[in-house]
């Protein structure tokens, strides 16, 4: 694969933490120590400014841009104009003299330095000791928190303690001036108010506002004097420290697609001072019990290895402080909130891999990843038209429903976000019996996938065989493939489930029925997809039961993957571009991928035979592909594999695997290191007509546990050496352990049986 | 194929003549009136400027820049800048303003416009009446004509009359504000001469310099003053009119890629004081001869149609005066020195397309070129490197030898260019018998091709067959398919090529045999590309006699091509850019493509039914399709076909078949339509053993007869109703008439057999 661990960071339970400044890590510290509120969220970076290596990143849900560019050769269908998540409002920074001499850690001596991120409140501090070129010498800590229950606010505390006196200059800045891929700000028509610190913004085309105000209290009696640049403002202190100081900084951030335009600063400024008394303690306090909230329903605990714990603990808290379901017009962008590196984009991983999490421990939050795609129908429809196709596609990135990739082989040949969202309607069913989602429009979001999915499918010649032409599957090392199985298969299950689904609910609800025949969900359409749910090719082979991955894949050339060079990986930087579609190299899994969608009802021979083709042509140079294999690796009892690509999806950022964690966190593959745990190790199964458990404790662990939300009631899945405990935490749950239906009151304990 | 014809020039045999001026044609006559010798050219836009739909285009060829802007995603292989001919300098620009009014075809009144481009010599004449505001009527007529032998001269004659006394303002300009891509100049630093209308630029990243002198000569003895902008100089003249007044002007323009940097615009004056004594009617003279040269030997005549002949008739002068051997540096751009649709590059068109005329009117230019692609053998071999593979790709678009083509699916995917350069030597050798261009670089470009073929192309996994993955063929509505017919047969020929000359040479040659050696052409390279060549895959099934264009392609869901609307095509511009990959359709034959290279050995019934198979699904949307189609119709005894495609070929920028004429002549698909009668109606083979003739006379023509170079000497072929007459003109020649060896002395005559 090509990767290697870098560990700079201390293995602890409770959070991150780095003793000594790790230089060559400077932008991978940055993406870990993010922190992020759903609403808004920003890098790690240093406050004051670093000269090194730095992406100073800040970043707003649902605060984007069009490119300025528009794409070269945009023939009709492909996206004219991407779209990005803009690099907005630093809220953090400021302007730090003492005895004249500009703090810059790229530039001054310093020691004692260390950071740490805790997961238990949230707070992110820092503290070193910095030598000034006079000799005297500044003790420096500074600390940042988010509200989790006032997203809007971010909190900063400035400690500066010196043994000497030293005249210290600090500013306390709101700076718009955030470069944009190394460019200019993306923004314009800066505005400040005349009497607070308070600035807002415009976006260059889409005409975002944005706006934030802040106060910035010391500890002594200072006067603050207002300081102003063209896009920032802010409030600076001058004056000799003796002994110790300390400042508290709070500042709050509006913008137009939340708020509306309307008196944005002033309402940011209302809103500040509404929260007056609540203290910097107050917050850490609130966060505390916002985490625990959380934790309660879905803590992992592991005995027997501090790496894996961390691992799994630091994935939880950054996707529960990135997504807990504050807004339904969000969704989880694949990099988070915490760097530029794929604009901002949710690709279809947030319903394959991301979808699960939420949906045993935050079901609003899962209900809220589904009501996005809902809420973007429209945008889905129109991208559809644009493929000239009836009903709704999908967007392989996006940030606001429109597609946002501009690689047209990826953006017009790939349907996983569409088959993905199906899959997503009907997982959140399957578990919650609650067909709420499907009245709010998941009903018609399906029948228009299905109909662009009849639309954009063919016939052959002999109008025998329905299936896919030049399309790209899951695997993205085959780019315009036909018959891929994947998403053929994916197709017909689209199809049926559409069937399924509106049978069901015409029954329950006549007058949905109504409204679908008038948008021409007629009955001569229910029969065009039962048609070509029937006559679908898929390529499998009953003798070696082996899913061709797409039509022709078993003749192409082999490519030794274990014969390819360390040095030549990511190969999209090293290999000719065309190259890499040459052989029977894959990227990622498809075949596989679609087995673990649909794992409760794979045969154990199948998925064997299938694993054991192709995972050794795999590369995963997706971040996502080695939880996928590690659940198959443990459904097959191959602990030691299951284990090691366990180990680097929880740690994949945390130790820089793909040595470009420095670009942004891998958000949805945090997600997916949450499945390895509870798929793959505790063997449940969520796809099938039941919830079914069958753990097994990897003996490199002591113990483990689970909880996951059943029917709204907490279970918790103890295992260890030789058996397995249930809890039920809020009363009887029934759930099938080991292939037998179990009715669990209180605690439930079994044997683990011997893995054949 | 949603084509019409739009004529709007008379049809005459020896020019085009425009009456009436068709302002909805603007664009399309400015392509039609273009001149152009070679070193350079001009659209024949309005030397007084024009407010209606204009392209002011002035083309040098080999004067190209680079983009502005880099190829976004540009992974390896993938072109980062692409290169273009640049829009130059304007050395026929005028401003002439009557009364004060500014004269403006798009504005003022005018009657009696008309205006002619002559066959004979080249002369592009206007003239119209222009009643001004104050009523007063102004005759002008403007002359343009290019020096055939001073490649480097522009000659305009301006003559006003007036029967009342009128204020004449008339500047004659060196412009260099030429737009490019409709934005700004790509040139900068300019600078003028002092004392003379001089003036020189530099391209923005090429570095290249293009200077240009003029000189204004009135008919009255008037005196001129000098006009001077930032980007412009020139001479103005300012009188009463009286009668009548005339205005001769010369402009010389030089470059730095064919002159070297020094003094160039000093060198540019004095060119033009050399040549003080040369009149404008000795230009024509000059002109008139040296198309007659080229005239006598490959005239075509016509009886019958005056259509047919004028389309034919422009083809050739167009062709003659755009490429004639002036430099084998250059080669012919797609369209010309008539456009910047194609960014002036050169496609496998030239090799496939328009060699065969040269070879066989013109072998200087035929050996230009060949030289071409032998003199940026290091550009090709740069381009393997960049696409992982050893030896050299030929650019798939270039003016420079650089890939041009910043469409990668077509960049990386294509190997037309490449494997039609090994043909195009092999046809050279085939007809000459002359080994001087092999000695010259040939074989080692052969062998450095057929290493790239080698290492491009791919084993299977039992390594018996032999083939190419992810490959885009001729037809390039299939992206990215494996073992497309066209692709393996080309390789396997190009292997056999290699080889077979390769023995030739080395017992003819012992020194190259060292060289090649040493440069890695040994025996076991010799024994890879014998292997492969023997193991290469061809998709040919023996029991229908038809190839299969690429894997899989007879699985792909019909598509009826007579059900597209007209209103869909080009269909690049309405369909989704994916639809057009997903069925049978094909944009331009592939197998009938190679069909046509070597027809001299196609089974009739062989070519029958892949004719009959692959031509229903082709949409011809290449402008090269209908003549290849022609020519294999023509083959099967299909009058019919093969004349209706004829007049499509011959006359498709004359009458705007294609409705984008506008853009820019299709110089190359002109050099198809000679192939069209000497190819089809004559049946003309120079492919096999020996050269070949199979006449026949289309029912709708009287008579129609050609010439052809055979042995350097000339043989006219006249086709009359029952007979064939062969004049061998400059002594006898050899050849095969209806498949029996003719001995040519003087006139032979033989009857057209019967054709079954």
């Amino acid at each position: 694969m090509g990767k290697e661990a870098h560990r700079f960071l201390e293995v602890e339970r409770n959070a991150i933490r780095e003793i000594g400044f790790h230089e060559e890590r400077a932008l991978a510290a940055e993406s870990l120590f993010s922190l992020s509120d759903e609403f808004m969220g920003s890098r790690g970076y240093f406050e004051e400014g670093y000269s090194g290596k730095s992406l100073r990143g800040s970043y707003f849900n649902g605060v984007y841009d069009y490119a300025r560019e528009k794409t070269p050769n945009a023939y009709k269908g492909i996206v004219e104009r991407t779209h990005y998540m803009v690099n907005a409002l630093d809220y953090w920074k400021i302007r730090l003299l003492a005895d004249g001499e500009r703090l810059d850690l790229g530039k001054v001596r310093f020691s004692e330095f260390e950071r740490s991120l805790s997961f238990e409140d949230g707070l992110y501090s820092r503290s070193f000791l910095w030598t000034l070129g006079n000799g005297k010498k500044l003790r420096v800590l500074i600390e940042r928190i988010l509200d989790y229950e006032n997203p809007h606010e971010a909190r900063q505390r400035v400690w500066l303690e010196s043994d000497s006196p030293v005249e210290i200059d600090l500013s306390f800045l709101l700076d718009f001036d955030l470069p944009q891929w190394g460019k200019e700000s993306q923004f314009h028509m800066w505005r400040k108010d005349d009497s607070f610190p308070a600035i807002r913004a415009k976006t260059l085309f889409t005409d975002i506002l944005l706006g934030g105000a802040m106060e910035a209290v010391p500890s002594l009696p200072l006067k603050g004097e207002r300081v102003e640049g063209r896009k920032e403002v802010g409030t600076r202190y001058r004056f000799l420290l003796e002994g110790k100081a300390s400042f508290e900084r709070r500042a709050c951030s509006l913008h137009s697609r939340e708020s509306g335009k309307r008196d944005l600063l002033a309402r940011a400024l209302a809103e500040l001072s509404e929260r007056k008394d609540r203290t910097f303690e107050d917050v850490r306090e609130g966060n505390r019990l916002f985490l625990n909230r959380l934790e309660e329903r879905g803590r992992i605990t592991i005995e027997g290895d501090e790496e894996d714990l961390q691992g799994i603990r630091y994935c939880m808290f950054m996707l529960n402080t990135t997504y807990s379901g504050y807004s339904d017009r969000d969704n989880v962008p694949a990099k988070g909130l915490t760097g530029e590196a794929y604009s901002g984009h949710t690709f279809w991983d947030s319903e394959t891999f991301c979808l699960p999490y939420f949906l045993f421990t935050n079901p609003k939050a899962a209900e809220s990843l589904i009501l996005f795609r809902i809420h973007t129908l429209k945008e889905a429809k129109e991208r559809a038209r644009m493929l000239d196709c009836r009903g709704a596609c999908y967007p392989v990135a996006t940030l606001n429903g429109e597609e946002g990739c501009a690689l047209w082989q990826h953006a017009s040949l790939q349907f996983q976000a569409s088959t993905g969202t199906a899959y997503a309607l009907y997982h959140h069913y399957n578990v919650t019996k609650d067909d709420s989602l499907l009245l709010k429009g998941g009903m018609e979001v399906l029948l228009e996938i299905s109909r662009f999915l009849l639309d954009r499918g063919q016939w052959d010649q002999e109008r025998k065989r329905f299936g896919y032409y030049a399309v790209m599957g899951p695997d993205e090392f085959k780019m315009m493939v036909n018959h891929d199985s994947y998403t053929n298969l994916m197709a017909k299950f689209t199809f049926e489930l559409t069937l399924d689904f509106f049978e069901m609910m015409r029954k329950r609800h006549r007058s949905l029925q109504r409204l679908l025949k008038r948008e021409g969900f007629g009955e001569k359409f229910l029969e065009e997809i039962r048609e070509a749910a029937d006559a679908m090719l898929i390529p499998f082979d009953p003798e070696t039961l082996l899913y061709e991955q797409n039509e022709g894949f078993f003749s192409l050339p082999h490519i030794d993957v274990g014969s390819i060079p360390e040095s030549d990986f990511p190969l999209y930087s090293h290999w000719s571009y065309d190259r890499i579609y040459r052989g029977d190299m894959i990227k990622q899994p498809a075949v596989l991928m679609h087995l673990f969608l649909f794992l409760s009802t794979t045969r154990k021979e199948v998925l064997e035979r299938n694993y054991d083709y192709y995972e050794p042509r795999c590369i995963h140079e997706s971040s996502l592909s080695p939880s996928v294999h590690s659940i198959l690796a443990s459904a097959l009892g191959r602990e030691e594999e299951a284990l090691r690509l366990y180990g680097f999806a929880s740690r994949l950022d945390l130790d820089d695997w793909n040595g470009n964690t420095g670009e942004g966190l891998h958000l949805t593959s945090i997600a997916a290191a949450w499945n390895t745990i509870v798929y793959g190790f505790g063997g449940f199964r969520s796809d099938g007509r039941e919830l079914s458990l069958a753990p097994y404790l990897p003996r490199k662990w002591k113990s483990y546990s689970f909880r996951l939300l059943v029917d709204g009631k907490r279970l918790e899945t103890r295992v260890e050496e030789r058996k397995v405990v249930l809890l039920a935490l809020d009363g009887p749950v029934d759930i099938v352990l080991y292939g037998e239906k179990r009715h669990v009151e209180g605690t439930y304990e079994a044997p683990i049986p011997d893995r054949a």
